[in-house]
């Protein structure tokens, strides 16, 4: 299997997340969590209405899921794949979480924590910061994102 | 009742949920989460160790909890009392949760999102922010973390 390849089947698991997220009315936006050998530890998507959990963001909900799997609060070698750039408290999750690294798809400018806003792993009272890479799967994430707050709007 | 009366008892419920947690080896954090009308909607301390859940914060634990019993994932007109200064991860779920005051014990220059670091609710992406009172009952809330700290190095 290629590099690619490797990178981009936990991201389509996000993205189809995020699908589904949409289909209960919540803002789409999916997450994948892979173990350092590859395997799908946990995925998972918005479910903050179904929920009434304001805390019910994919990245944390895929977090909670994979440590429990796990047995442990720290998932160590473990990456992240999520399909908008996180906010500060999933930020926060992830670095608690000892996530290795962190793939996102769209640039959230007006809520994301980590190349807007407080970009949480470069500050000082950041304790572990993920390696990043942004725009995986950037088009299908933010096309996702566009048609779900168009129809909100008709 | 005097408003320091009605300030103070929900900090020492949060007070004695950060000695309960101590109790479990937890670092210990507490919080509350108080309606509009002075009802106690729910009490938390940290449980990381315990659930083996990064994000078993004292406040999230308490928002997650005071949303299920409102039924709605924002807590509108909610306080919360936390005897730490809120890090990234539960200042943005204090933000997306709506609370409408948060009041805290001892500062938290490591690791504090508030007053320190990336103080998040003073970011424009941040879309709601509480109004904040830092210092309350801020001596035995950073004797507990001192205490607790002292003994795990001994």
């Amino acid at each position: 299997m290629s590099t690619d390849e490797k990178t981009n089947a936990p991201m389509s698991l996000a993205l189809s997340e995020a699908e589904a997220a949409a289909g209960r009315g919540e803002v789409p936006v999916g997450a994948a969590i892979v173990s350092a050998d590859g395997e799908i530890l946990a995925k998972a998507g918005n479910r903050i209405m179904e929920l009434k959990d304001p805390t019910a963001h994919a990245e944390v909900l895929a977090i909670r899921a994979a440590a429990e799997r796990l047995g442990s609060e720290r998932l160590i070698d473990c990456d992240l794949y999520v399909t908008l750039e996180p906010c500060a408290m999933c930020a926060g999750a992830i670095s608690f979480a000892r996530i290795r690294r962190l793939y996102y798809g769209a640039e959230d400018p007006k809520g994301g924590a980590v190349d807007h806003g407080p970009r949480f792993f470069r500050q000082p009272t950041c304790h572990h910061a993920p390696d990043v890479y942004g725009g995986l799967s950037e088009d299908p994430a933010s096309q996702l994102l566009k048609r779900f707050f168009a129809a909100r709007r008709s």
